[in-house]
């Protein structure tokens, strides 16, 4: 039986202490369980946050990498699936996942949970502004 | 020198009045500017509307379909994009716009606001909620 | 009715002169049947050939750009698709076009002849070696 | 260190008996080299082979789905990455493999094969025909 996948998605660059805090809980945790932790791959923020964390549990770690420069990925991701299609791979991100959890918010991580919604993926927001919360539980059927 | 695109974004299904109209009327305008008109290209809610107020206003207009179901899409969309790639066209539509549109909100629609706010393109919302209006104004750089 | 789109490949670096005046001449009797004329849009070799000659015929152009740098696109494009996915538009190119022209044979463009007879299009090759005529003979179904 | 990545690809459908075989043996030892194996993901043909093969030996297996219908995704694939973005999904198979091996020859396999030259990967053909070869080697740069 395939493992379940938990994505993680948040900011890039300007991400918070906090959103980085949540992020490496929640790879380590997902590792723990021995579940697969997905992020957008790259070594910043959020996303190498999670690797780190995952990597630390002894997890696996899978990077959707949005362009083909190696050097720009998390060293913690163990498989990096290397898209060269920019934004446009927020979308496996959503469907990949069996659930999304987004640390913080930015316009990646607002694309990516709209098209994880999208998806009827289960999604869970931490550190999200009372806007984000209404307005994604408006859209979502 | 190329003529502008505005991309028109809003819900397929389950729209309301009020945003087919707005699209429509959208449409013909964009279409009497010497505009061109650029959506989604299916045939139901605002893609269609935005098309055929277009196409009325004789202008060109341009679909970027997410499958290759050639029955779905507008009929008064002049130019099909088949990219066969489901909600990962959203990107694309953000990426070709030289401004977007949206009319309403539903998951696809926050999806190409989201990704259209990351490629630092323009944005309107018309009839947008208190909290789509806040959200999107808290991420945007 | 929508107008039959043509989608012309070919060599964008290192084409040969042979290529260049097939591919001019081909969007300028493209453009006078009164036919779309698609290609990958940049500003070189096959590409930016069939642009101008579709240009120069008074036709209508559609570049599908496999990045966001618009100083790469032929100045004879008249609508410029953004996909910002790479090599992977060219799977884009062959689902849109109604016919697929080769001229001369890269990689790119033997990816998109594939692509193009997975899709059931129509494939037409000009200039092809012996073994590139064979080869897609025996793969076609 | 990252494990290397090896892509198997091939015919889905009416594949041969000798392809299917080769398929296996690659996916058993890559298996035990302890490396990874990608492929399309889907259940049927060289895809299914491969991966079947990569989980007798033990190994760790990323599948590359063209569509959502997960029922269609072979059961030996560990890593399920839903793309639902059809063929486009086979410039991820060519960028993400360290080596792409062929075993057997469609309008796929063709277009995976194009799309690793383009991006540098090392190629090996298993099983095909003289004029595969001499085109390959042809457009090889």
């Amino acid at each position: 039986m395939r493992k379940p996948i938990v994505g993680i998605v948040g900011l890039g660059d300007e991400t918070g202490d906090k959103e980085i805090d949540f992020a490496e809980e929640l790879g380590r945790r997902i590792a723990q369980a021995g579940w697969i932790t997905l992020s957008g791959g790259r070594n910043v923020g959020v996303m190498d946050a999670a690797n780190r964390g995952a990597g630390a549990g002894g997890g696996l770690t899978v990077g959707i990498l949005p362009t083909t420069e190696k050097e720009k990925t998390s060293r913690y991701v163990d498989i990096a699936i290397v898209t060269d299609m920019g934004s446009a791979r927020n979308n496996i991100n959503a469907l990949t996942s069996d659930v999304v959890i987004a640390c913080g918010m930015g316009t990646g991580t607002a694309s990516e949970i709209s098209l994880a919604l999208k998806a009827h993926k289960k999604v869970i927001l931490l550190g999200a502004s009372e806007s984000a919360k209404k307005l994604f539980g408006e859209i979502w059927r």
